[in-house]
């Protein structure tokens, strides 16, 4: 079984391709590497540094002797994604392969465009290249669970079944993104569910919580696979900046109230819930949609449990309520379905006072990294 | 009161744009013109033989002393977009600027991407536009009822009030468009409701069905205000279509069973819906959207109705059904809300046996300008 892992180098997606190859997957690596260069470009880099990705495959072939393929290229480019295609020969498309950074898409006009065009640009020609040459592949797709925003009714997986007038039917669950690039994800989405409607495609659609934590089992097996772990204000995500502010000593930055609850995940589970989904794909025809979270926590319900687990390992934290950069409900009714990957035998881990002690560890151990400068948000959504 | 008519050189947007003028409005229009230039790609021509842009527009200052600007130009060029704005100085910018048909967007991946790209990005621009420059204009925004697809619901005007599990809320919609194009149109639905959202901008999303006729009380004054009239595979719509045919003695060409059912208006509805969301702007912070079209047909009907006036012209029809091109539910419910342009005043010119003698009529002054290889669909949704 041979999975593409198009975004292999990011932050989920060299952990992904780790997992796979570590339970027997045949892995392809696909990325342009324009993740570390707009880190250039921000002048932001991840907490714990990370080896070139030539290095980082070499030493899983060292360790483990298991070789990955890698595709240095654009899928923008429909030609080079073709090329590497029919090369690889996936019987699943794992595609992270997106601008992933709520922030970044809402820096300015250009970041918006670059975030929708590349996002939706990428994901068709996906779509394309399965149409002509690969109609039996699995499309596995990372959407977020911020494409739903908070509604006021609960949370469906993809689907709602509505009445309306003494008529019923199932149709896609509205949609209310909070940024360009959530935006971008729902745009992904709807073409998704027409291309498998046409064409037969089979795909699965993966809205993921927000993603914590920095070890899985692979990537802590040697300090040339560690993955990257962002703090800074524009790719930073929620629980990581905590624990890395705590270390350093400063103030938890909440957003407004910090009422606001997400759904949230250890990426010990996102590479377990690709797993899930590559071995049980969907029908043809299909676009299956997974709510991937395990727990639901509000911002500052997160800060709090930091600042317990921070007391326990004798760090002194404040939490600091900031204006809020996003134009976002910050008191909100918030009741997510997820019970598709835990059929599928998901089984969470819990965030705990010991995984914050590890994140907070990991942080502690490089916190002579840490720039303060790009700690804070900058990026705002009003006008 | 001025309005700036992007795509106004187009079927909706040249009628529209003479109407307001003729309302007493200060219209520009703003149109990159590729239209034309897709005609001259594809190899095909509008029926009514239409001036450029320019004599157009001179024909009309000679004939009623009304002037109108003109910028010739693409909106995804950001920066003569916000030039020719700042030039005009717009009270509304009416959005006609987009790729609208369904069919060219399937042609092939390039024409899909070219789709997205251009409504998405070019819409994108004219909201960053108004955020920077010009937040207190509204935007008047071409949507299609295509976006909704055909749910076994009653399809409401952009919002649905939903139950479920004992809690309620309004919410967008859900979407279910039928080919890159409607997808285009979803996709910017969805940025519009953000940036109204997120920046305070006021907007009105008109989602009208397939548009009918050719002369409205302007474009009539006058050979060279002659309207284009598509009855080619790619941008002929249905009726148009099967009144050119009834013209040249071609059979009706109905997809399928011809139980498509959807939503239909005059042109001279459409520019009066124009008028009437411009002279009663949306609220700050708004996107409302209005269903727009009078009346709801199946194809079948519509082709026995063609048939029938054709008769009493003398004409002999046969109906002929074809392999559907496209991929569609061809017997479904379909019972869509129009209420709010009503309410706003519009009074609907039915489709009557009148209206289909005007149409017929034109068509059959044009008849020695068809050509026979455009009739038939050519572009296949399925892979």
């Amino acid at each position: 079984m041979k999975a593409l892992v198009i975004g292999g180098d990011g932050y989920c997606g060299w952990a992904t391709a780790l997992h796979l190859s570590n339970r027997g997957y045949e892995v392809g690596i696909l990325d342009n590497l324009v993740r570390r260069y707009w880190d250039l470009q921000l002048g932001v880099e991840t907490l714990t540094p990370i080896a070139p990705i030539e290095r980082r495959i070499e030493r899983w072939r060292e360790l483990t002797g298991k070789s990955i393929d890698l595709y240095v290229g654009d899928i923008t480019d429909y030609d080079f994604l073709i090329k590497s295609l029919r090369d690889f020969e996936p019987d699943a498309i794992v595609h992270f392969g997106e601008q992933r950074s709520a922030p970044y898409s809402m820096i300015d006009r250009d970041r918006a465009v670059v975030t929708q065009v590349n996002n939706v640009v990428g994901t068709l020609n996906i779509l394309f290249a399965m149409k002509e040459e690969f109609p039996d592949a699995h499309l596995v797709k990372l959407g977020t669970m911020g494409e739903y925003g908070t509604p006021n009714i609960d949370i469906e997986e993809g689907y709602i079944t509505i009445e309306h007038n003494g008529r019923k039917d199932t149709l896609p669950y509205p949609k209310q993104p909070g940024s360009f690039y959530h935006l971008s994800k729902v745009h992904d989405t709807h073409n998704i569910q027409f291309a498998c409607k046409i064409w037969g495609l089979r795909a699965t659609d993966l809205n993921q919580g927000v993603v914590y934590g920095v070890l899985t089992e692979e990537t802590g097996m040697d300090e040339l696979l560690i993955n990257r772990l962002d703090y800074d204000g524009v790719f930073g995500t929620a629980l990581n900046r905590f624990c890395i502010q705590a270390a350093i000593g400063h103030p938890l930055t909440v957003y407004g109230k910090g009422g606001q609850t997400r759904g949230f995940l250890d990426i010990r589970d996102t590479v377990r819930c690709m797993e899930l989904a590559i071995a049980n794909p969907a029908e043809p025809g299909q676009l299956r949609v997974f709510n991937q979270f395990t727990e639901m926590f509000s911002v500052g319900d997160l800060a709090m449990m930091v600042k317990k687990a921070s007391v326990s390992l004798g760090l002194d934290v404040e939490v600091e309520h900031l204006d809020n950069p996003r134009v976002e409900l910050e008191e909100h009714y918030f009741n997510a379905k997820n019970t598709k990957l835990l059929d599928l035998g998901l089984q969470p881990h819990y965030l705990s006072d010991s995984l914050l002690d590890s994140l907070l560890n990991f942080s502690t151990k490089y916190k002579d990294r840490v720039d303060m400068k790009q700690i804070l948000p900058k990026v705002k959504w009003r006008r």
